[in-house]
């Protein structure tokens, strides 16, 4: 009989006893410990790498040390020549056999549920749980006794090697497998997705394949943006980008949904220019990546309800109007390869549920990434976007809805509007006595009184104001008295400041003047009110319905959300008081929950459980949605926080005459607009 | 209380007891006798037509009337309107109402699980056992309040109208629902899949649908042919052929493995051909029977393995050499639309499994059409195309095998040779004194020694001789001495019959003269020499494996086997001794094989379970398949049972001195071929 040593593994703790000669990998599977490998213990992937510690360990009740596991073997040197030393501790678990008591730390990138950093600006983990594996497996060669097939081989090859039962297989595997043999003289790997009742095979590759990719895709109404992630790590490796070409049938999403209704092939159209799109930018990526496309074996994709439909090929045109009906709710998991989608042919797409006509996948997106469902706090989260899509509540309640904003927080639709890219002004800020204007541009870091900011912006083309900076400008606008609470700019001062200045039968205020002036119009300024108090309007009503008074915590998603200073987000009144600290910028949410439902199978699972529980508020039929809207044009007079935060200047007296005489007794008090 | 009475349905005999009141078509369903239903009860569809009886029954201890139903109603009478009459005693069976003891006849056609006769030469019954049912249901209207999306709402209405729960879908009705609602006025038809564990609902049309069709075809090397069929009825609806436009890479079947291993795009080419030319036929044979082709929800293709995997878009090479790999020989079943098949786009795909790289799903039709797995008689099938497949055994065990026989039998490759088709020559009579010929061709009842006959082919071009046609000119030539054992044409007649003219070296036989000859000549005769002796020797082969001496039963399928005379068959030893009166042509076997796949899922479970004991037998590399191709390359002498069936002429003086003088003592002394 073989002598017994005892093993610990860490960081699980689990321990057994084994005899002599056992490989430390078989060791661990028989406790369930989690350990990766894609070779099957032939010593070529790596994944299955341990570090033995050594000393004395009373905790463990045990004297550990390297020496008790077997020599070093011959195949591990030679996964030393190719892929580089291991170091110290660190051995291969298929080839090292239990020869004593051990104490062995698998470390998180040998671990199958490992954890992985994302990159971007909010980091946070996200946890894999994908929901298919790697199996390499010798096929032995076909002879003409035995009869069966290829895939009968390679299924039979898959039982006696990793007892793999049961399988069933895409049909996109058919083409490949007798390639993939030849290639690999017999060695393949196969993709085994989980499935119930039977496990599918999705893909056959020739040789051993470690790393495949998967993408997450986030599908706006003017941007398309794709992530490339290695699913073996987690991480992004390329992302990219491009403008949603469905804008050539119209800028907003009901100008789409008018195309559909006056053009029979309407929905065809819009669908194919997407597909093609996103087809473009998965080969781009993948080239960049240094990667093949059948490599690519899994996509997640949000969007809005009418991005989905297009993208799906379903008609969007019933979202258009009341009851504006979804024509599915749930997640919806298919070949990618029905779309068109130019990934490996077994490999499968994956879109978030939709909870309503106007909240759509992306929202849920949001969802999943910022988790509200598990908190006590009352969290509201706007993701601001050509459409707001805004969430509100904590773990007992949750109610959705989306809110028409319009594309001016974007940039669009301004007289010197543009895009968030670089030479775009980002930071504005007005002399409350002089009316002087510092600023800042997208790709300088100096405002633009430093002496050295000319030199900084000397490649730069000063042409316009993004979302973010516009922002800035009318609160500082009205801050500095230029803005009346109404949002009028007041004609009196163009008397006193060259600033000031007739623009047709209002006045305009000028950032910059030149040769490219950038100006904030009377338009402008109507444009950022009407999009706030949209904004507004849709928070408010999910406050009255849920309803609570104050909000704890305040999350501001999309581009324009990160870029935005909330103080001003709150000058001019986009979201409701909260106490500043409690304010945070989260990025591209939608893009990081969809990130999340690539990597993670439970986290799917547990959204499509919590949206069935959403409330979805309907703006567009809401009869106090247009009184809140209304209400909200004004911007509103508030002392207190912004007393302390912004230096409240004596506005001339001129203005000080001018203004109007009313009540603006706080947020209850606000005015109607009347103009 | 209502008051109980008896009701007996036939044929079934099933009994209950039921309260006044109750519905015919409610208490068939609580006995689980058969009766269909697609409109669910609403007196639309009237597929639930039941006959009443009326007298008194002895046997049944009952005196049953049609008085003992409610009154004819509304809606029957609505039916009639729109459907015309129904026939005496005849009622809707979810409106009449039980009254009074009943003895109900269900007609076979309102049978779910009814027979049907197929319109074919041999004419044979095929239950219907469908894998998926009808639904008609009426869905709610969406409203703003409720939420939900038009999937849900169809699945909410199929559970509350059916009892169908846990349903899944095909993504492509994902575009069908909305657009079918707003059709059908809220009320639509779903196609229901059966799924374990989900069933699955594969199409959603508007209003009532009570016919959908399915498309069982048969892809030859050479030619296609589809049958529509209604898959209510099972009835063949329209038949359509093409030529298989493959033919340009190559007539046989190994001139197109050859062009794929030359052409790395030749599987692309190959596979987009066959698929255009099916989706060309599927198209036409929809516009001649005058219904939509997203009514088609089945398909069921046979072929041969080469063109088994060419449809399917897998490369074909490895079937060219040993050994003879398939990429896969369980049956496949997939969404037609994966192939691009221009049907339902939820409508599935079937093709029976293959059983080895010569042994295709073909065969394994043909197997499921003379099911010899069902009889203690041993039976010999060959299927003669463009190759021979051979199938031989009983209950107890099968065997199977291709034989490389090329297209001789179809005319093809010969001096003269043409397709079966009007003007061909199909029959030929030698006078085995004259050496005068008759013959007939296809197209004409008449001999060509009739009065009439020059009338009756006055609209047919004369051109050349078909399969069949030669079979018999090379048998009577035999049988009027003009051929000898070898195959050799006797040079010596040339000096008394002007019917034998030199032909270069060799000589040739005419059977027409004049302005278009039609003639044997000895190549002729050498190519079909070719083609019966690779049968033979593929039948003598699996006749040695099994071992079995005689054979009780021999079907010959295919289009040669409808047209030819079994008795010439045997003559020129293209099949074994076996009694006359047992070998029997089966027609087109494959086909209806396949026809059999679509319309009965029992039968292609049953198929799939049987073939995995068939044994398959690898003819291209078994050493005595050569020594029985050459021993059957001479015309084999019997003196029975043909002696009984032909007249047994002298032959010529001349040819008599002229002739070989070695042994030809039946069978077994077949003498090798020297030439």
């Amino acid at each position: 009989m073989a002598e017994i040593f005892p093993v610990v593994f860490l960081p699980s703790g689990r321990r057994g006893e084994f005899a002599a000669g056992t490989p430390l990998l078989e060791a661990a599977r028989q406790l369930g410990v989690d350990i990766d490998s894609v070779c099957g213990g032939r010593g070529l992937c790596g994944r299955c790498q341990i570090h033995c510690m050594t000393g004395n360990f009373p905790k463990h009740n045990m004297t550990a040390s390297i020496d008790h596991l077997s020599a070093f073997t011959e195949t591990e040197r030679r996964f030393e020549e190719r892929k580089g030393a291991l170091s110290a501790g660190r051995r291969l678990s298929c080839h090292a056999l239990i020869e004593g008591p051990l104490l062995i730390d698998v470390p998180p990138e040998s671990q199958v549920h490992r954890q992985v950093v994302r990159k971007s600006a909010v980091a946070r983990d996200i946890d894999l749980d994908l929901d298919f594996h790697l199996h390499f497996v010798t096929v032995s060669a076909a002879t003409l006794d035995e009869g069966g097939s290829d895939l009968s081989r390679l299924k039979q090859a898959l039982a006696d090697q990793w007892g793999l039962e049961n399988l069933t297989y895409d049909t996109s595997v058919l083409a490949q497998i007798h390639a993939a043999l030849v290639e690999g003289e017999g060695d393949v790997t196969a993709a085994i997705f989980r499935g119930d009742p039977q496990p599918r095979i999705g893909a056959v590759w020739p040789g051993l394949v470690d790393h495949v990719y998967g993408i997450a895709m986030d599908i706006g109404s003017t941007t398309v943006a794709l992530h490339l992630t290695d699913l073996t790590t987690g991480e992004v490796v390329v992302s990219n980008g491009a403008m949603n070409p469905q804008i050539r049938f119209g800028e907003d999403l009901m100008s789409r949904v008018s195309y559909v209704l006056m053009h029979p092939e309407g929905t065809a159209e819009m669908t194919s220019e997407i597909r093609s799109t996103v087809n473009q930018l998965i080969t781009e990526a993948a080239a960049e990546a240094g990667i093949e496309t059948g490599h690519i074996i899994e996509m997640a994709v949000a969007g809005n309800p009418i991005m989905h439909h297009l993208f799906l090929g379903i008609d969007p045109s019933p979202l258009g109007s009341a009851p504006f009906e979804l024509a599915i709710d749930q997640a919806v998991i298919m070949p990618a390869r029905e779309l068109g989608l130019k990934i490996c042919p077994g490999g499968r797409l994956y879109l978030p549920p939709c909870i309503a006509g106007h909240v759509g996948a992306d929202t849920t997106s949001v969802i999943l990434s910022e988790q509200p469902y598990k908190s006590e706090v009352i969290t509201l989260i706007v993701d601001i976007g050509t459409n707001a899509e805004i969430v509100l509540g904590n773990q007992h309640k949750l109610l959705a809805c989306s809110s028409p904003t319009g594309p001016a927080f974007e940039g669009a639709q301004l007289s010197c509007g543009q895009r968030a890219t670089a030479g775009a002004i980002e930071r504005v800020r007005i002399d409350r006595v002089t009316l002087g204007v510092r600023y800042r541009v997208i790709g300088s870091e100096l405002w633009s009184d430093d002496p050295d900011f000319a030199e900084s912006v000397a490649d730069l083309s000063i042409t316009g104001i993004c979302g973010s900076g516009i922002i800035e400008a009318i609160a500082e606008m009205y801050l500095a008295g230029v803005l009346t609470a109404d949002g009028v700019i007041r004609a009196a001062l163009a008397e006193t400041s060259d600033r000031v200045i007739p623009d047709g039968r209002t006045f305009a205020f000028e950032l910059i003047s030149g040769e490219i002036p950038v100006r904030i119009t009377q338009n402008d300024v109507r444009q950022i009110q009407l999009a706030k108090a949209a904004l507004y309007a849709g928070v408010k009503l999910l406050m009255d319905r849920f309803p609570v008074e104050t909000i704890d915590r305040i999350k501001i998603a999309g581009a324009f959300g990160s870029n935005i200073d909330v103080k001003y987000a709150m000058v001019l009144g986009l979201i409701p008081d909260c106490g500043l600290d409690q304010v945070v910028s989260v990025g591209n949410a939608a893009s990081t929950g969809v990130r999340i439902a690539l990597l993670n199978a439970a986290a799917r699972a547990e959204l499509e459980s919590v949206v069935q529980n959403v409330e979805k508020i309907e703006t567009a039929t809401e009869a106090d949605f247009q009184q809140y809207f209304v209400d909200a044009m004004a911007i509103p007079h508030k002392t207190d926080p912004f007393s302390q935060l912004f230096q409240v200047v004596e506005k001339p007296a001129e203005v000080r005459a001018a203004s109007t005489s009313g009540s603006r007794g706080g947020r209850r008090g606000r005015r109607k607009r009347t103009d």
